[in-house]
């Protein structure tokens, strides 16, 4: 079963919606009510919905609770993935504070920097080796995924000393270039320039 | 014309390895070159040109410069945005570090923020103005769109300060949580934990 991207990242917000929902003591929800709150159509929420088995019940909607198992047993890894952070700037620093880093799902392990002020040195707890390590410590550590916050003239470098080790499946790229690695590694790529070229493009065909 | 999103992202990046190659003195590109560069496939790549009119010709490819021309038009801003970014933290200083934020056609005009450290400053050469004094420098400037990278638990906050204001048309949210703006405001949220899950469902995916 290949889920398209789009979809796949509804799920994800689905699924922390239904999480606080259920927080909260909601015990029912209707397409209707997670479509506003999530900015997509309620038509839109029963398809994806209806694509695992999922019916709301007329009138009532859906189970919160039961939902939300339903979509966590969908997109929980098997078990912790065990990741490290490659460049320790003003990105790197933004998404350590982030929230999710610090829950129990996506623990990083490791932050490899080239900055002598920075190795050496623990960020959020998590110690900082130089760069040149990493081969040895992706290996002792059994390091599978990579999140690569470094400037674009050094990407590629960067997954080239990290994507020799066996142990990497999957890296999240930050940086504005695009990057080559070999086939068994997955390479996921989040570029905020284009994000902000989107909106702009969106901007001007409403202007029209 | 209404152009689907990842269409528009693609061309983002059609347009910026264009631009490179027009740079590097290439006259003539195929749609297997720009796939392999890209990462994406040579028929998505004819498929998407051809969509706007771009026939490469057999053998040889399309011309690098006037295909870059062309899609600078389709994408190319009527001018440049006044835009502001509020939240002068990790994440907004990374922005502020963009080489695309350098360029005339991103330029930022004004900061906000709440913590009197920053307040008075200027960062990459911006004033940081108090988010209590945004109503009144948005509408003096004429800001339309604003850069949100404000921690989760204020981004509404934020948003309804600076939703008033008769110029906005346009934020890019990158608080992770889902937030509500008038019906004239175009939000495009870029939720980097969002992002993270989805190369672990599809590493998961990988590894059944």
């Amino acid at each position: 079963m290949k889920i398209a991207e789009p979809t796949v990242a509804r799920l994800v917000q689905y699924h922390r919606l239904l999480q606080r929902l259920h927080h909260e003591g909601q015990k029912v929800v209707s397409s209707q009510e997670m479509g506003e709150l999530l900015n997509f159509k309620a038509s839109q929420v029963r398809k994806d919905l209806s694509y695992f088995g999922e019916i709301g019940k007329r009138g009532v909607g859906y189970h919160v609770e039961r939902l939300f198992k339903h979509i966590d047993e969908i997109l929980s890894p098997p078990r912790q993935w065990k990741m490290a952070l490659v460049g320790v700037g003003h990105l790197g620093t933004a998404l350590l504070g982030y929230g999710a880093f610090k829950g129990t799902k996506f623990g990083i392990n490791a932050l490899f920097d080239n900055d002598i002020n920075k190795v050496g040195k623990s960020f959020s707890g998590i110690p900082c080796h130089h760069i040149s390590e990493a081969p040895s410590i992706i290996r002792d550590q059994g390091i599978e995924v990579v999140i690569l916050t470094v400037p674009a003239d050094v990407a590629q470098n960067c997954i080239d000393i990290i994507a020799d080790s066996e142990s990497i499946r999957g890296i999240l790229n930050f940086s504005p270039v695009s990057v080559v690695v070999p086939e068994s590694i997955l390479v996921y790529s989040v570029d905020i320039s284009v994000e902000l070229e989107k909106l702009l493009f969106y901007l001007k065909q409403n202007n029209n």
